[in-house]
């Protein structure tokens, strides 16, 4: 058996092949291989650097007592940092892979994207997660920035996650159980201090002196940056790093302490980054410099054919992410489209297909040639190209001199009837070759995805590196060339084959070639054999939720090029664990299609898909390993919540610090309670069950589940909740409580939910907006836009919560946090509300002005709603835009500050004593109104629109009279004001 | 070539086939492999533990910018612990450079005593330096005791310096050039490093963050040991050590600091220790424990045999240290003889030898038997063996029931003329072997050196393992056994010889046998084989001072077995160092013979003595480059502090702290000179030398040269005072300031360098005296004791210096303390030197009772001496013992309470006339002395002898008369009172 200390030589002695220096891990505790500066010095500025070391690495968060089977306060990483890029690194990752003994070809190796970014370094990456049959075994990122400083070159890191590669290989299902060296386990060795760190981590390390070193640290690192020294300067920030993580096991790191100390790690790491690449500078780099790549030169041009052939374009690419592979292939079928327009070259069916390591483009019957044509040029009109004296003019001139042409060369030609003078040029078409090789260039340089990186080519940007490119017309290669690469006639199949590359002789059997080995080109085939394949496999006792899960299966479909279902089980016990719980783990974690009996229950199964040729009962068994892992770590926390009373898990919220000034979550959970109580009681909407959901809300917070999951927040709080014996209005408007956890998402749909929830985010939203302040920019680490979104979505769903203002809760909410909050912050968080919902509304397809026109109801946002909906039939109402018309009429005559009222005395003519009437009517009708309803204004203030009409024909409202002036200016500001409190007029448009 | 990083794999992996595990460095900073818990927590306990890791090892002081050829602040270790010892851990070792390519047989490789001991952690273990030609490679030690907890089983550890060995191996004199990697050097990879940490831990680190990181550290730890937590405690030790390394790097530690910091490291690493081995207790030791070492079995006793044979008996040891073997071949032949002495063997001559690695006993003809013989048990007396009845008396049947005999077997004997009844009974003589077992066990047990140590056995404890027994007796093995150890007739030869061990045939052949395979038994043949090697090796042009080296060659006669004298040379440009830099070099640190031309000045030669049949090129090249290395050191200090100007270098002492409350060195010199000089101006001693070395005085502590080998001090001060152009004298001062630097070392031989030195040393006295205290038992770290006895000898060395009282001397030295020193200090400092003066006078010889009489003049030792000087002859003259016993009469018979003085009036008796006439006479003539001087006070005193003879005879004192009474004892008190001020008579013992 391969121990884990062989391992750790093997593939250090792999990687000192491969030309990397070993290091000594960092000799002061670090989060990560990355931090050690042999990774964030070393990746910056223009030596080449390759290495490879172990990392011992810290995550006082990850401290489990040595009692959680894979989670460990130290785990062990193996680093490599390849700068520059070598251009095949993943292959080389795979033979490392190979001298572990592992055999590539027969487990399911695939490169899942993911992302890496470290705020607190300023630093960040794209790439992936290596799986090994399901299990994440290596991160491995081009490295793009460190230190805010982008990367030039860009190094390829490579970090093994050690225990997780030796716990599948010596198929042990704990980390002690690791043979670590002949006959002596893991947990031997190092059992005593993942219990005792993991005591200091979670239980011992004292805040105080953390907290006093983290300002230590701090002050070292910014004092050695003064002194220019970016060695020891880094060495202290890596110091104030693990302080801070102390700080955070400890439960003692608020949210805005976060932030601070986050903003402050990433300056400190940016100077620190400066220095270095200044010092570097001075010492004239003393390991060198990158030489820049070399850019490729096209093949040559083919010989002249004759005859449509089809044309084949492949671009070959390390592993794409979903999206980008869907859309890229859209983006490539539509550059070569309009490339192919932009040429005179006729073709057939342009078809573009995508798998995660390649975009391929068949165009069918693509000319040998151009057609020869001639181009004509078009000169002045022939009206202006002569004088009077038939002498070519000035105009006419120039045109002749621009064009090289003389006046006999001139012809004439029409142009949207008109004549003009023309100099016409005979052209000769070009070959396919020559012409297609631009415009394929073209595609290749013109790919860009949402995040974009570079690799060792000084030309191309995109998701992930392009590796390749085929460009084939009938049997010749196409002669392009972009950056560093340069076409030509050599794919690749799948990495496990037994020749990964292959020549292909001609276009037209390219799409076959493929096929034979094993690659299905198109994502439409490919998901047609993952469905197929799956129901397949869980036929006839269950069925996979085709339609439910189909954002799965599209993401599957680009993971995969060479689909191979498999179906796994897993223990029927675990069906005892939730299915939130399950399925999440599923879905998210494992990319596992779940599988359900036709009654819709769960089963014990799961299908996923393998790529390639696999050992499919390797993969199976590999698969299952990891989700039992998986499912035991839920089933130990899931067990340990329901065995705490819900008592002890809501009193664990004490712990959990919200910020620093805003108390714990025990506080803001009784500040939610106490609120949501106050709401209800002010609107009549008390009850038993709010009384008790208020006493646990957020509970489950304090509970191992929520804690490793966190989307699952609300959901344990239901289902603990239940188990625990409450009433299921209670369970359910504790679930409530959570929602909406994001746009879209369910909304409470109980009366106790729905006032939890809003209290949940009132309170956060008074209580940041006085300590931190509200969002501005793109950072908003509290999600207050979320939770403001929330408010107006849950009012707006409960015409029940239409009497409640917003404002007013913020305002009840306020008085409850342990700071002061000013007017002026109620006020600012009033602002915000009414921004936001006019965004919404606007963002619901609803016209900018009738939402304005609403938006004086911000407060209650389900009267603007309803509102809103009124206004879109009342607006084809001609009753209501003659009243519109008026009021709004009333307002540009009238000047604001004119108040209502008039002296009904001076009002002698028959039109202003006939509107005097009917406004006294309108008024009495109107003032029964408690809510704005808009047909019953239309209805009723229509009457208005007939005595108003004739008023402003017969009337002079600007009388000399200054009395009469007086009431009739006041008449008009009556009319004005019957529509206040409805509507802001002057935002509607009336077309 | 083999690069750094090579060399660390293959040392890992071929520790790895011996068992070892791999583990990874601390990830905090640790100045040593045996400060990671690897070592230091696993070497306590039962638990068996093998195992290899590098550790970079950070050590702040060693900090040169990366200048320096071969000092880094963090170096690389290569740490090995194998528990238990597993009994050839050398050969292992020297495996491990076969490993490494080197070849062990053509280098000289050896064992140099070097014992390691920890304050700061409570370690110390017995081991050795090992020498590759002359460079130390590796710390081999034999681990006792840590955390202050005795170790079973104790453990090896060996430590190896990777960069040293690198350099030695790619013949580099830089480490900036040493091949870490194929194409990149150390320096490449490692230089901006070195330079920049240099930069913190010597100039940038903030003392007070330093401070305050030393005492949460602190704090950390204690409270991690009150929650019973020692991995995380443990790691709090390491920060606090590395935190008050920085600070000392930065000279920010006081001695006292020092003391107080190493003390509480010792504490908390011991409570981490006892906290460790309780824990593994109760986890019932997860490696298991080692299980004991099974005891020998001695082989089986030999058949009969006839007539005498040579025995030998040889105890095969690891190195020995030189002074342990010298004195363990007497302890072998001093037991030899008394054990062989308790048997009836016949022998002839023993003689025995002694080398590093061997004790040979060796005795002639020792009879195959005892002889037979008879043993006579006396019983009672005759006369009391029978009653009057003749019946046998009781005393008589006890004996016979003793014995188990009747009354028909007993006889008589006549002892001491006294008949006795006995019994007699026959005893059979045994056989050699069967006696000679237990007599030669016993040797190996009885084994005991000043420091002893244990290994894997439990019955043995000695300075270093015996590894080995060969007992032969003639052809016979004699069957000893003792703990695991079986005598046989297997010896080793040199390690590297083609068969290392030998089988002996016969105790004949042994001597041969060794001398055949170049080992020379007899320290006396190997000193000739040095000496004569030597001197031939540098014939004609120089000579080694044989005489002058002898303490040296005797240290290397017992660093060898088979002598290899081997001629180095040096490049003569390092002849301009000073003789006493190149000499130190040559004999503290490699032990090497210094070679003089005949006129006595240094010739840039050397001697080594290597051990075996080397490779003579490839040693004598190792030992001169190490030489180099270290003179390339000393010159590049010793040339930029020629450079440095006097004032700068004394400038910089204000840099280096004395004591926290005594300032920093600066400020002690300060004082040293203004004491001086008022010491000067009260003694009439003034001079313009004084003035200018009193201004000078201890700069040389301020120089690169002092600091790196500090007992230069003194002779490095008049080196550069020379260089800078200062006088002569001034010069020597600032040398003799220093003076006498140990007991047995010159004294100032002037008036300047005198003065200097006792304000030097008062200074340290008083000063220490106020704050830290006088030293009590054995701990003294100012070694103030050393400076007391400096200043009585240093005064008793300058009579002209005698006027001065070395209590007035430290009075003044208080005053110009920046603490207050109360008088109680002062009387205490009085004390300690008066004890001081007595042990020192009674260690050179002097009756107790004389010195005791001298002792009242301690403060002005040169008087005391001079006393006991006049003592020693003046004792022999009868006039002096005369007055000596009148004045001890007085004393015996007046009251001490009674004050000299008379009325003279009252006494009439003419032997009263007749005393008082001469006690005024003696008087008067006293009263002209300025000194006390014996022989006058004789000459005077004994004028009294006659009339005080006849006053005792004729007067008695105590008459009735109560005015007569007191009459006379006034007058026997104002004799009593004449040697007041001259000796303590009451001391003084007359014979």
């Amino acid at each position: 058996m391969l121990t884990m200390q062989d391992a750790l030589a093997r593939l250090t002695s792999y990687w000192t092949d491969q030309g990397c220096l070993v290091v000594q891990p960092m000799n002061t505790e670090v989060g990560a291989g990355t931090l050690n500066p042999a990774t964030f010095l070393r990746v910056l500025g223009p030596e080449p650097w390759r290495v490879v070391y172990v990392e011992p690495s810290v995550r006082p968060d990850d401290s489990r007592y040595g009692e959680n089977p894979n989670r460990l306060q130290t785990h062990t990483q193996l680093q490599v940092i390849l700068k520059p890029d070598p251009g095949n690194p993943q292959e080389l990752y795979l033979g490392s892979l190979a001298a572990l003994g592992i055999d590539v070809a027969a487990h399911d190796v695939r490169f899942v994207e993911d992302n890496w970014a470290s705020p607190a370094l300023g630093a960040w990456g794209l790439g992936w997660e290596v799986w090994l049959d399901g299990l994440e075994i290596t991160q491995f990122t081009y490295f793009q920035q460190a230190g805010g400083i982008n990367l030039d070159p860009v190094s390829v890191e490579i970090t093994y996650g050690i225990e997780r590669i030796i716990m599948a290989l010596q198929d042990k299902n704990h980390f002690k159980d690791i043979e670590y060296a002949p006959g002596i386990s893991y947990g031997e060795v190092f059992g005593q201090g993942e219990y005792e760190m993991s005591r200091y981590y979670l239980d011992d390390a004292d805040v105080a002196a953390n907290r006093q070193l983290l300002e230590i640290y701090a002050g070292e690192a910014q004092r050695l940056i003064d002194a220019g020294l970016p060695v020891p300067a880094h060495t202290y920030v890596l110091k104030c790093s693990q302080a801070f993580n102390v700080l955070d096991s400890r439960g003692a790191v608020s949210t805005a302490d976060r932030a601070a100390e986050f903003g402050r790690m990433r300056r400190l790491a940016g100077e620190v980054a400066k220095l270095w690449v200044a010092r570097r500078d001075e010492l004239s780099h003393p390991l060198g410099r990158v030489s820049p790549p070399a850019l490729a030169t096209a093949s040559a041009a083919p010989a002249e054919r004759d005859g449509a052939r089809l044309l084949v374009f492949e671009i070959g690419t390390e592993e794409l992410p979903p999206s980008e592979c869907r859309a890229a292939r859209d983006a490539v079928e539509r550059e070569i489209r309009s490339g192919l327009a932009g040429t005179r070259l006729t073709h057939g069916d342009v078809r573009v297909f995508a798998t995660p390591r390649r975009l391929v483009a068949v165009v069918a019957d693509v000319a040998a040639r151009e057609d020869d044509h001639v181009r004509v040029v078009r000169g002045p009109k022939l009206a202006a190209a002569y004088g009077a004296d038939g002498a070519p003019t000035k105009a006419l001139e120039g045109f002749l001199r621009g064009q090289g042409a003389t006046l006999a060369e001139l012809g004439e030609a029409s142009f949207n009837g008109v004549q003009h003078a023309v100099v016409t040029r005979p052209e000769v078409g070009g070959a396919a070759a020559e012409v297609l090789a631009p415009v394929l260039a073209k595609v290749v340089s013109g790919l860009r995805a949402a995040k974009n990186m570079r690799w060792r080519d000084p030309q191309l940007s995109y998701s992930r590196p392009i590796r390749w490119l085929v460009a084939l017309w009938g049997d010749d290669v196409v002669p392009v060339a972009v950056g560093t690469l340069a076409a030509g006639r050599q794919t690749r199949v799948l990495r496990t084959a037994a020749s990964p590359t292959l020549e292909i002789a001609s276009a037209e059997t390219f799409m076959e070639t493929l096929a034979f080995h094993g690659i299905v080109a198109d994502p439409e085939d490919r998901r047609e054999l993952i469905v197929t394949g799956a129901q397949d496999h869980v036929y006839p006792d269950g069925r996979v939720d085709v339609r439910g899960e189909a954002a799965l299966i599209d993401q599957i479909t680009y993971l995969v090029e060479a689909p191979t279902p498999l179906l796994g089980t897993f223990d029927e016990s675990y069906l005892s664990l939730p299915d939130a719980v399950l399925t999440t783990v599923m879905r998210k974690h494992q990319r596992y299609l779940p599988v359900r009996s036709s009654d819709g229950a769960l089963l014990p199964m799961f299908v996923t898909v393998a790529n390639g040729p696999v050992d499919v009962e390797l993969v199976r068994a590999g698969n299952e390993a990891v989700l039992r892992a998986r499912y035991e770590d839920a089933a130990f926390f899931y067990r340990a919540d329901r065995e705490t009373p819900l008592p002890v898990m809501r009193e664990r919220l004490q712990r959990v610090t919200f910020t620093d000034r805003l108390g714990s979550m025990a506080d803001r959970s009784a500040r939610i309670a106490s609120l949501a109580l106050a709401l209800a009681s002010s609107l009549g909407l008390s009850s038993a069950a709010l009384n008790r959901a208020a006493a646990l809300v957020k509970f489950d917070l304090g509970s191992q589940l929520v804690t490793e999951m966190t989307s699952l927040a609300g959901i344990m709080a239901r289902d603990y909740a239940m188990h625990a014996g409450e009433p299921r209005d209670v369970a359910q408007a504790v679930y409530e409580n959570e929602l909406p956890r994001s746009t879209g998402d369910a909304l409470p749909a109980s009366l106790p939910g729905a006032l939890l929830s809003l209290a949940d985010r009132l309170d956060l939203v008074a209580g940041l907006a006085a300590t931190v302040g509200l969002p501005t920019g793109s950072s908003d680490p509290f999600a207050v836009r979320r939770a403001v979104l929330g408010l107006l979505a849950v009012h707006r769903a409960h015409p029940a919560l239409g009497a409640l203002s917003l404002t007013d809760g913020l305002r009840e909410a306020a008085a409850r946090q342990p700071v002061p909050v000013s007017d002026e912050v109620l006020a600012a968080c009033a602002d915000f509300l009414a921004k936001r919902l006019e965004q919404t509304l606007a963002e619901e397809g609803n016209p900018i002005d009738r939402v304005r026109a609403v938006l004086p109801h911000f407060a209650r946002p389900s009267v603007a709603g309803h509102l809103l909906t009124q206004l879109a039939s009342v607006t084809a109402n001609p009753d209501f835009v003659a009243v519109a018309e008026a009021v709004q009429r009333a307002r540009r005559i009238v000047p604001p500050s004119t108040v209502a009222g008039f002296d009904a005395g001076v009002l002698k003519e028959p039109a202003e004593v006939a509107l005097v009437a009917a406004v006294g009517s309108v008024r009495d009708s109107l003032a029964a109104a408690t809510e704005p309803d808009l047909l019953r204004f239309t209805e009723v203030v229509s009457r208005l629109v007939a005595p108003l009409a004739t008023f402003f024909d017969e009337i002079f409202v600007m009388d000399e009279d200054e009395q009469v002036r007086a009431a009739r200016l006041g008449l008009l500001a009556t009319v004005r004001d019957l529509g206040e409190g409805v509507l802001d007029w002057s935002e509607l448009r009336l077309s």
